[in-house]
């Protein structure tokens, strides 16, 4: 399987479960990304709590297949140790490798934006009492896929441009 | 191998080249990350001509390396078509999934920030004769890596955290 050309945006989900260890796996990837100067400051917030992801969807139209799932996990950034405007892009990185790594152990996922979003980032801060310093970046959802759609082929020859735009 | 826990920047180079099969895997796994609202607005430059690496590397202090390998591959985004203000997240996730790319494949990668520093993106932006709307984020720099120094250990157990901050 090759994870980076299969993973997918999985909008439908089953009830089963997340395994500690696959769980574990997907935030030692989402650690191994890499940060601007090498200061990973992006941190993670496992939700298994259903009472919680109800309290999520309420202020995150986008996100409403939390609903379905069993485990959800903020990524979040420190604005006090990211180097210069490098925050949306750290997290961004671990984002993806954490999408990766679910793709890797048999789950589907799904990446729900935050971060450039002022009304919702607010909203998610409060709820989960972030401090001022700490940013919400994206809401990870994962779980097994419902259904067997295959990943579609994103190849795009014509966006490569060879040496120069002109 | 994989790829997510034992990719690392990489800084000393042989100058070896990137095979074809290899370059267009790299792009194909770009293009295959998501954008927010599938938008799919990043472009790649693929970049070998040795002068042209020379002048990057005067506009580019932190990609120096860049003198050493064939291959740089040039990450844009388009700001008419990107939405909100995800344009910098969905280039991070194109470069990371070319750097797990690279890493797949035997190559030794460095992502080498752009976006977020002004001076270095105009100076870029006017090398390669980008439009207004077309936003230069990142320099991948791929080649065969000179040293054989194992992958760090990344994982960190205290950046994670359960259903709240407090």
């Amino acid at each position: 399987m090759d994870i980076l050309l299969e993973r997918k945006s999985v909008r439908k989900y089953t009830s089963e479960d997340v395994k500690q260890e696959d769980l574990e796996y997907i935030l030692h990837a989402a650690m191994s990304a890499p940060t601007a100067r090498n200061t990973r400051h992006c941190s993670f917030l496992v939700i298994k709590d259903k009472e919680t992801h109800k309290k999520i969807a309420e202020v995150h139209q986008a996100a409403q297949m939390i609903l379905q799932t069993p485990l959800a996990i903020l990524v979040v950034g420190d604005q006090n140790t990211a180097y210069g405007g490098y925050l949306p892009q750290d997290c961004a990185a671990a984002t993806e490798n954490m999408l990766l790594a679910a793709t890797a152990k048999g789950y589907g996922s799904v990446w729900c934006g935050i971060y450039s979003n002022e009304e919702r980032a607010k909203a998610i801060e409060k709820l989960f009492y972030l401090p001022e310093n700490i940013k919400a970046f994206s809401l990870v959802v994962i779980g097994k896929p419902a259904d067997k759609n295959p990943p579609r082929n994103r190849w795009q020859p014509e966006k490569i441009k060879y040496e120069t735009w002109k």
